[in-house]
C-alpha cells in the first residue's frame, strides 16, 4: 500500500506498472515475519497460529525462502529502465532487515545496551522497510533522487517513531484497545526503549531493585510490572520516549513539507502517518 | 564455475562481465545448502560442520536468508540489457530447488513412491541448478535462446545422470574410496532410484522380505544392508539405473554436439562431465 500510496504521491496514472513492485513489497514482509516468528518461537501472528506452529518449521522455513524469492520475481516485472534502481532499494532493505532480525536476537541475552544500537536495530528491523516501500514507488513513478530520499527518510521516521510508540503502548496502553497483555515487555524483560534508556540513567541506589526485578519472574514478584513502572516513572523514561517518538514524527512531517508535489496530493499520506502515531492510549 | 565455463564456450572474452553471475550462483548454491541442511538436520558439509550445528538453528535461517538476498544483488550487477533474461532464470531455478527440497521431504514420510515422481524432485532439487548456472553463462555471452536451451539441457541432463551414479555409489561404492559408509541410503530407507524401482518390480513373493527390512534397523538386522542388496540384484536394480543413467548422459552430449561453437571450446565442458560422471566405483 505504501509503494501505490507513494506513486500516487508523485502523480503516477499507470498504477499497473506499481503493482508488481508492491506485490514485492508484500511478499517480501511476509517473507521477514514467518522467518521472524519461527526464529523468536511466536504463538501467533495477526491473532492466527503462525505457520511454524501451524505446519512445521522446515514449512516456515522454505515457504519464507519462496516468498523471498517471489519477491524478487515481482520486482523483475518492474519497468526495464528502473530495474537496476528497484533491484538496488529491495535488496538493500532485505539485507538491513536481516541484520536488524540478527541484532535483535544478540541484544536478548546482551545484559546492557546503548541506545544508539537499540536505535540502529529498530531503525534497520522495522523502518528502513517503510522508506523502502515508499521509494520503490517513487522511483517507477519517475522522481529524481532527491525527492526519492525525501520520501524514504519520510518513511524510515514515521517506522521509527511507530516503534517508540508500540514500546510505550506496551507499557501505558488501555488494556480495554490494546490487544495484548500491558507490561507483556517488561515481564520478559525485552530491551525497548523504556529499559535501554532506564539503564543509561537510573542512580546508583536504585540499581539493586532494577537488577532484582529483570533477576525475577512474575511468579517470583507479582509485582514486577507496577515496581518497574515506579522506575520508569521515577526517571520519567516515558517522557523521553515520548520526546524522541514527536521529534522523529516532526522530522518526518519536514520531509513530507520538502517535496516538491502539490500539497492535496500529500494528504493521503499526511492522514496515514496520523493515523499510525496517534493510536489511542 | 559452470557459469564461467559455458561463457567461455561461447566465446566471451570479457569474463569480468560474468563473474556477478557466477557468484549469483555459488551464493545461491551456498543459500541452498545451508538451509537444506538445517531441515535435514545434517551435522557435516564437505567434511566440516555444518552451520546449524556449528552456530545455531536462527544463524543458519538468516544467513542463508542473507545469501539468498546477495545471490540476487550479485545478479542485479550483470549487463542491464541481459538483466530480465538473468533474473528470470535465477528465480525459477530458486523456486524450482525449494520446490524440489519439498518434496524429498514430502517424499521421505510416504510409503510409497512413482518413478516419475523421484526423478521429476531429483531434477527438481539437483540438476536444474547446474542447468541454470550455463544458462546465465551463455545469456551473458549474447547466446540465442535455442544455444541457452541446448546447454541447459545438457546441464540438466549431467545433474540427473550425476544424482543416479550418486545413488548408485552409495550403494555399490567402493569403501575405500567413497568417503561415506557405503549402503548409508539402505540403513536409513531412503528413497534413492534403487529403492523405488526395487518398489516398482518387486514380486508378491519377496514383498514380506522387503517390508520386514524397511522395518528393521540395523541394530536389530544386522544383515540389512546385504540383505537388501541381494534383493536389488534378483530384480536388477543396479542394471536400471546404470541405464538410465548412460541415457542421461548420452543425452547430454548429444545436446552438447548440437551446440553451434567450435569443437574445442566444447573440450573443457566435455572433460568436466566426464570426469563427474565416471567416478571411481
Amino acid at each position: 500500500m505504501l509503494t501505490l500510496m507513494a506513486a500516487e504521491l508523485f502523480g503516477m496514472q499507470e498504477m499497473e506498472e506499481i503493482i508488481p513492485a508492491a506485490k514485492a513489497v508484500e511478499f517480501f514482509h511476509n517473507f521477514s515475519l514467518i522467518h521472524d516468528d519461527l526464529m523468536d518461537k511466536a504463538p501467533l501472528r495477526r491473532g492466527k497460529t503462525t505457520v511454524h506452529e501451524k505446519w512445521d518449521a522446515n514449512i516456515a522455513i522454505l515457504s519464507g525462502d519462496g516468498l523471498l524469492v517471489k519477491a524478487y520475481e515481482e520486482i523483475s516485472k518492474c519497468n526495464p529502465v528502473y530495474l537496476p534502481a528497484t533491484l538496488r532499494i529491495l535488496s538493500k532493505v532485505a539485507m538491513e532487515v536481516c541484520e536488524g532480525q540478527q541484532l535483535d536476537m544478540d541484544y536478548e541475552s546482551r545484559a546492557s545496551l546503548r541506545m544508539s544500537e537499540y536505535l540502529e536495530m529498530i531503525r534497520l528491523k522495522t523502518s528502513v522497510l517503510l522508506g523502502g516501500a515508499l521509494q520503490l514507488g517513487a522511483i517507477l513513478s519517475g522522481a529524481n533522487e532527491q525527492q526519492q530520499k525525501l520520501i524514504y527518510d519520510f518513511g524510515e521516521n514515521v517506522g521509527l517513531a511507530f516503534q517508540l510508540q508500540d514500546d510505550i503502548l506496551d507499557a501505558y496502553g488501555d488494556p480495554d484497545t490494546f490487544g495484548k497483555i500491558v507490561g507483556g515487555d517488561i515481564i520478559i524483560n525485552k530491551k525497548t526503549f523504556l529499559l535501554v534508556k532506564l539503564m543509561e540513567v537510573i542512580e546508583e541506589e536504585d540499581l539493586p531493585l532494577m537488577q532484582h526485578l529483570l533477576n525475577s519472574t512474575v511468579d517470583v514478584v507479582p509485582t514486577k510490572v507496577d515496581d518497574m513502572l515506579r522506575l520508569y516513572d521515577k526517571y520519567q523514561v516515558r517522557k523521553s520516549a515520548d520526546e524522541l517518538k514527536d521529534s522523529y514524527t516532526q522530522r518526518a512531517f519536514k520531509k513530507m513539507e520538502a517535496l516538491d508535489v502539490p500539497n492535496e496530493r500529500k494528504a493521503a499520506l499526511i492522514l496515514l502517518a496520523n493515523h499510525l502515531l496517534v493510536r489511542q492510549q
